[in-house]
């Protein structure tokens, strides 16, 4: 049985879930995988919360003391840039794998990032549609085709809203605050309203799809902040949904991307992606279309990607290609 | 540049297909992955027919040579048990990476090939819904979670025939014929349409998200034989739609397997799985409901899975992790 002790930096929404998963995982992931999970220590902004499943002496608030225990595994879950760009780098700098749900992170220090990792292996499956594991797809996958465009519903806020006003009539600001209340938004919801977090997801992808990083100022971003109960019903009258669709695609040598509320036909694959599930169509030369979908958001989808990219990292010499990103990536 | 070179047995519908994709791919492949695939030997049932890309050289007849030059990887793309079981053990035996597209094999034997791989790279992406990457889902981005069931729409020509009857009219034998033509049915098509090509497929996946292979006798399998265009539209007027439908679930501690025509809601998932495509739905206690669709028959998509699975391959100390069986499986 092998004994992986995890260094988890951030214990919030997503981080707590994953402690929750692991404890309900322990038999299972002895018997299937002969691995133990363990927690070496758990960075935290609030040192006084108590948090359940959690031993308060593994805590700290101190980040320079976050990566100071015996972790054999990094497990990043901070969200935005810093400190979670300066512990990643740390830890990659000392070979030790590491798994990230950061978006932001890697759609803002992709190239460098994956730079970093170089050998070490990096995971980041939870960073995009939480329990859809496109990144795998992208990723080894879809390795024997060409891609052409990426076409997705990637923020599950958004998604919720939109379909609340749709199907309920719920007026924007309520339809938000229940999305907030059941958990799926981002600490700044505008963040999700703006379509933000929808571009840095569709970085992330598009990175995986043709091997470029595209910084977050070239995606061409509206968001969701004027949609208004009038405008869904006109579409709906024209047999319509509206969804905040995100795209990746090639146009000639250029790359395109963008995100805006975008209409589509109602028996369209992303008319049916209701609530805060995320749905991304990949279409490539050979392959044809492929639709992937599943909840996006929400703790316990996005913890299982998180454990799904631990156990990757802990089949011994498997890890690095298993991790490794994309050669094409690796090339750029 | 890394040079590969193939030894491959079965130079069919996929198999050309997999020698065009290699052709279009070269340049892809060498910047992208830093490798280049070459024929080094072609195993075929009749010699004398001329394969466009195929140096006549390279092409054998006789089983026991199929092996003897001096490749690198295997692609068993045969089909049926014999000689592709013999062949892929004594690949196996060699330490050559294999990789085949040979559900009858995996579903006849796989306990058996899953401990004769033990330490050499096995992929098997192509054998189950042709260009959808959902060996890859269950194997490694579903290891974080439990697996409650897998239920789908596994076979091409099946959902072909009954989504030509029931938009077209189209009687069940023209439709079959279609199919045929279309190149998606298997060579005996009354393995596609008594339901055991689904069947197989299932086994498959079972294995991959349970770590049970269970023996195709143990699969409760019903065909489409039977489902007649009167049938179709009395489930249309129910607003519903019939499909073949394969599924594998857990009932207390048993697992149980079937595949048989049932009808879904119009708006169900498997209802909007039309013409050749697949689709899988995978339940898991954490991760909810997850889709995957796309094409899963014809030489196009499923060349891409060899592809894939090649690339994967030839990843250097990765390729082991990559495609090794499930921890479960090799538990098992």
């Amino acid at each position: 049985m092998r004994r992986v002790r995890i260094a988890l930096l951030g214990c919030g929404h997503v981080g707590s879930g994953l402690v929750r998963l692991l404890a309900r995982s322990r038999a299972r992931l002895a018997a299937s995988h002969g691995v133990t999970f363990e927690l070496a220590s758990v960075l935290v902004r609030d040192g006084e919360r108590r948090r359940e499943g959690v031993d308060p002496a593994l805590v700290t608030t101190r980040v320079e003391d976050a990566l100071s225990a015996a972790g054999d595994v990094v497990v990043e879950l901070l969200g935005g840039i810093e400190p979670a760009w300066t512990l990643v780098r740390r830890a990659l700098a000392r070979g030790l794998p590491t798994v990230t749900a950061n978006k932001a992170l890697l759609a803002g220090h992709g190239r460098e990032l994956f730079a970093a990792a170089r050998g070490t292996p990096l995971g980041f499956e939870a960073s995009v549609c939480g329990g859809v594991p496109i990144v795998r797809a992208l990723r080894g996958g879809l390795a024997g085709d060409r891609v052409r465009s990426v076409t997705g519903v990637l923020n599950g806020t958004c998604n919720f809203v939109l379909t609340r006003m749709e199907r309920d009539g719920t007026p924007f600001a309520e339809a938000l605050r229940a999305a907030q209340e059941a958990g799926f938004a981002e600490a700044d919801p505008a963040l999700d309203i703006g379509g933000w977090d929808a571009a840095q997801k569709l970085v992330v992808l598009a990175a995986l799809a043709f091997g470029e990083w595209v910084p977050l100022s070239g995606v061409r971003v509206r968001g969701i902040e004027d949609v208004t109960l009038e405008r869904l019903a006109r579409a709906r009258e024209r047999g319509r949904a509206l969804r905040l669709v995100a795209a990746a695609e090639r146009r000639g040598r250029r790359l395109e991307l963008w995100v805006e509320p975008r209409e589509v036909p109602a028996d369209h694959p992303l008319a049916m992606v209701s609530r805060e599930e995320n749905a991304v169509l990949v279409r490539g030369d050979d392959v044809g279309e492929l639709l992937f979908r599943g909840r996006g958001a929400g703790a316990r989808p996005t913890a299982t990607a998180v454990l799904a990219d631990l156990c990757d990292v802990m089949r011994g010499a498997g890890e690095e290609a298993a991790l490794r990103p994309a050669p094409a990536l690796v090339a750029c």
